[in-house]
């Protein structure tokens, strides 16, 4: 495999963008990464969606933003792997331009999810629908029985989940993009609306429209366009089992610690060499175990680390979603992992301003789909 | 980019499938695929499928389906581009390989269609939803459109677009996984039901349940196995426009015209070369446009070359959809793509029955979505 930059990226503002269509989001966030990559061309491209059928009835959506971007005829395919289908956009994008089959890539991902569906219902479909959502469980729930079995087993405490949403939504106010730019307090999560015993409204990411991508190219063409790259020294990825029941511990994600495993392996580093991460903060909880699961606190000291403060940007010991996360910036769901890997390039390349992490050179972007069913990974190095 | 081969495939009955779930039969065709292969394990999978989510409730598909096949941890994707799922789902899993990242993957396609939901309705998603569906079109409709175009242009009849399925019912009949094993009579066709004016009941592809999976491998793996590899000399696909009215002619499928130059030279071949071809003949008239887009025959020449027999087995010229096509062997959409593979592979191996084509030594896929906004074409050639 040849190396692999990323060379431009794009994004729209995350929110409740009513007034603006799902083709319209995507082809801002597309025409923008390829006017900051300054290329005159792009030989495919891939959009990572997890439900555009069930949120605004239409599929085939390679094919409809390959034409409103008009960049026909170029190859254009949809990658879906719920939650995480951003992540996985960049990953067919990442072995594409690997293979040496082409040269520059765009990898996007777009979500509209405030059209009229019925929100919880659609993510839901990320789940088992026989022996889950048939039941009636939805991800609040989902996740709320992974938040018990944690603070059961490890003492893990409602102000440490509240902890998150505090950091995430301090580094959010500082993100121009995000949905919800305003800090929230311990007290004020601790006693928003509950969703799902022990989780919170302000535990909970929330409904997004929005869109992201970034331009994905070879190394050659990244010189000759006189860019500083950042490259992509891992692409992991892993799946578990799609329901919550069949796993033997809920509180440990099985494909996080798999995808993890890998891509510390093909980047050839340990987490005490990452500078920064982007994790999948779908609900508090979720960043707790998988700070654990990536491998950067021992299992069950997540909740005592983001209290402790050793996850935000300004004790830089191991920033976490400096971008705001999932929590803070929004999580228009097929966006979510492009924008995870345009916040770790805009941070090594020193572009992230208030948000920016001193002496950022290596950085880790973590999506994932369902309560962890799948796990995409990637490493990125300043050059 | 290395050489990659197929070495096994797995295939269901395609049909209505009531008995089954969208689990069982993707299960049922991929563990054929590994057991054909005779492989101990796979180092990660892609699942086409167009829209399991209106389907039958249920996205994550390429979780869902690890899980159930047994093989988490492994990384599994769903890559969706209408019906051209099961060709974009090969795509990706030949581009893995051919990266050096894998060794051994697993192409598959399902679709779940007879569950309930409004087929027609749901398969619309695949053109222009704000400015085709929503005006009340369907895809019956524009492919008439095409048809009509295409008859008063080039003098294509009525009687030759009924030649297109009694053809492919002929060797439909001769499939044992065909949905339709029976023959149908050039009259009948005529005096089918009508749907969208001039394409009558039997001039359109069925509603059916399916799966089928193929296993992509390394030729260094496919020489260990001891396997006769069948090798794929050309991976291509192309866009277009989304909707039907965007285009100058729509009696040219310029995803096809695309995708066909990019394969012939990726292969090093041209249509002459060429043995058999498996096409996407969702409706009669689209097997006569593709062939003459893939450059077999003259524009316009496409019906009388299947009046005239040029297309069939017996004749040996240039038989097209051996399988029985998606007209009589059915047309699930996410699998018709890795079941065209399928084809040419029993084909270039010498296994395909009754249907055997003689000297068969290079054989075409061309799978498409929507009204042709997106076509995968691959070349497969035997050892």
């Amino acid at each position: 495999m040849r190396d692999v930059a990323v060379i431009g990226v794009g994004i729209t503002k995350f929110g409740e963008l009513w007034g603006k269509s799902i083709k319209d989001i995507f082809v801002e966030a597309a025409l923008k990464a390829i006017e900051d990559a300054g290329v005159d061309h792009i030989d495919s491209m891939y959009v990572g969606a997890m439900s555009p059928g069930l949120f605004v009835g239409q599929e085939h959506l390679g094919a409809v933003m390959a034409d409103y971007l008009g960049v026909t005829p170029v190859p254009a395919t949809r990658v879906e792997s719920a939650c995480a289908s951003g992540g996985a956009s960049f990953r067919q994008a990442f072995l594409e331009v690997a293979s040496g089959a082409s040269e520059i890539v765009l990898a996007g991902g777009v979500e509209k999810m405030t059209d009229g569906a019925d929100v919880t219902d659609v993510l839901a479909t990320a789940a088992d629908q026989e022996y889950e959502v048939y039941h009636g469980i939805t991800f609040p729930g989902l996740y709320a029985l992974i938040a018990r079995a944690h603070m059961q087993r490890y003492g893990t405490t409602r102000e440490q989940l509240a902890a998150v949403a505090v950091k995430n939504h301090r580094n959010g106010a500082k993100n121009p993009n995000a949905q919800f730019r305003s800090e929230v307090t311990l007290e004020q999560v601790m006693k928003s609306t509950m969703v799902a015993d022990p989780l919170r409204l302000l535990d909970c990411s929330p409904v997004s429209d929005g869109a992201a991508a970034v331009i994905v190219a070879s190394m050659d063409v990244a010189k000759k366009l006189g860019k500083n790259p950042i490259r992509v020294i891992a692409s992991a990825q892993a799946s578990d089992t799609i329901a919550l029941h069949s796993r033997s511990d809920v509180t440990i994600l099985g494909s996080v610690v798999n995808a993890a495993q890998k891509a510390y392996k093909m980047a050839g580093v340990k987490p005490s060499d990452i500078n920064l991460v982007e994790v999948h903060d779908c609900f508090t909880i979720a960043e707790i175990v998988v700070s654990e699961d990536l491998g950067f606190f021992e299992k069950g000291k997540g909740g005592e680390a983001v209290e402790k403060g050793w996850t935000s940007i300004e004790c830089n010991r191991i920033p976490f979603n400096t971008s705001g996360g999932l929590k803070s910036k929004g999580h228009p769901v097929g966006a979510t992992g492009i924008a995870q890997i345009i916040e770790v390039y805009e941070q090594l390349g020193g572009n992230a301003g208030a948000r920016q992490v001193k002496g950022a050179h290596i950085g880790m972007a973590q999506n994932m789909g369902g309560t962890g069913a799948s796990c995409v990974i990637h490493i990125l190095e300043a050059k």
